[in-house]
């Protein structure tokens, strides 16, 4: 059995209690640049510096995966946030867990963000990797490098099942 | 009189003594999530921690100035790297200052990035605030935030004259 996720719009309401949505869209805003630059201020917390870690900026490009999308695992980084922002304007999709400890299928929240939406995962959030829908989809990802195991997989069991996305 | 600006081609060579220049191309990358992800990892050194500083993640919203463009003052953070990458893919302009102390319109160099290349200026090296083509090119930036002061200005006397960017 798997079980097939609801995908919910991207809002920073419902995303709440897994971190930051990043977007400009109500967010403060201060004119500089003797007012041809509108900054749009501190959109995410980046939450890095635990054990001697220091914030790294990459660059992800990732490519679809077979549909329905199987969800047979999910990561977590508990030792620093990461955040994704496309540098394409398409949507991809997002699942994280309701939970702390290892997360069942029963857990997982699914959400499908527009493509001039970021998110920042906080730190020990439990989410799938990257899941785009175009090839060759790049994002800005910032994210924590440093010593120590920033890495923690769960993958279901098979009497779990896991779960699936389809769209 | 304004000294008019030759305007480069953005390399990673030629930027070397202004900071990085982030692009996937001859990037290290690492093969990630089942081999669905490229990593290009770790592409411009984030130096935001003097003086308690930490990581802030923005938007800038960029309008055009006037054309010729004049560039009348310089500015710098002395705590902090700063990152932009366009959101967009339209190229952009960039004047950086090679001098430590106070530029003259003779320090000033000036580059044109493709949409698809980011720049970090390193702590302390004087630039000009952002210099978009497009109207309301975005650009994520990566910078500082904490206490002190994070900004200084220069701006060139009325004998030094400035410079200006013609195309």
């Amino acid at each position: 059995m798997r079980l097939d996720l609801d995908i919910h719009p991207l809002t920073r309401e419902t995303f709440t209690p897994f971190g930051d949505v990043i977007t400009t869209s109500g967010a403060e805003t201060i004119s500089i640049n003797e007012g041809t630059t509108q900054r749009f201020h501190n959109l995410a917390k980046v939450d890095v510096t635990d054990e001697g870690g220091a914030t790294l900026i990459n660059i992800f490009r990732g490519q679809p995966r077979e549909r329905p999308i199987r969800i047979r695992m999910m990561e977590r980084h508990p030792l620093g946030s990461q955040a994704f922002f496309p540098l394409e304007p398409h949507p991809y999709l997002i699942v994280t867990a309701k939970t702390k400890g290892p997360p069942t299928p029963a857990d997982l929240c699914a959400f499908r963000a527009t493509g001039t939406q970021g998110i920042n995962y906080a730190k020990g959030i439990w989410h799938h990797p990257l899941l785009v829908i175009e090839p060759n989809h790049e994002f800005m990802v910032i994210d924590r490098g440093g010593p120590s195991n920033n890495l923690e997989e769960h993958w279901f069991s098979e009497a779990e099942g896991g779960a699936q996305l389809t769209f």
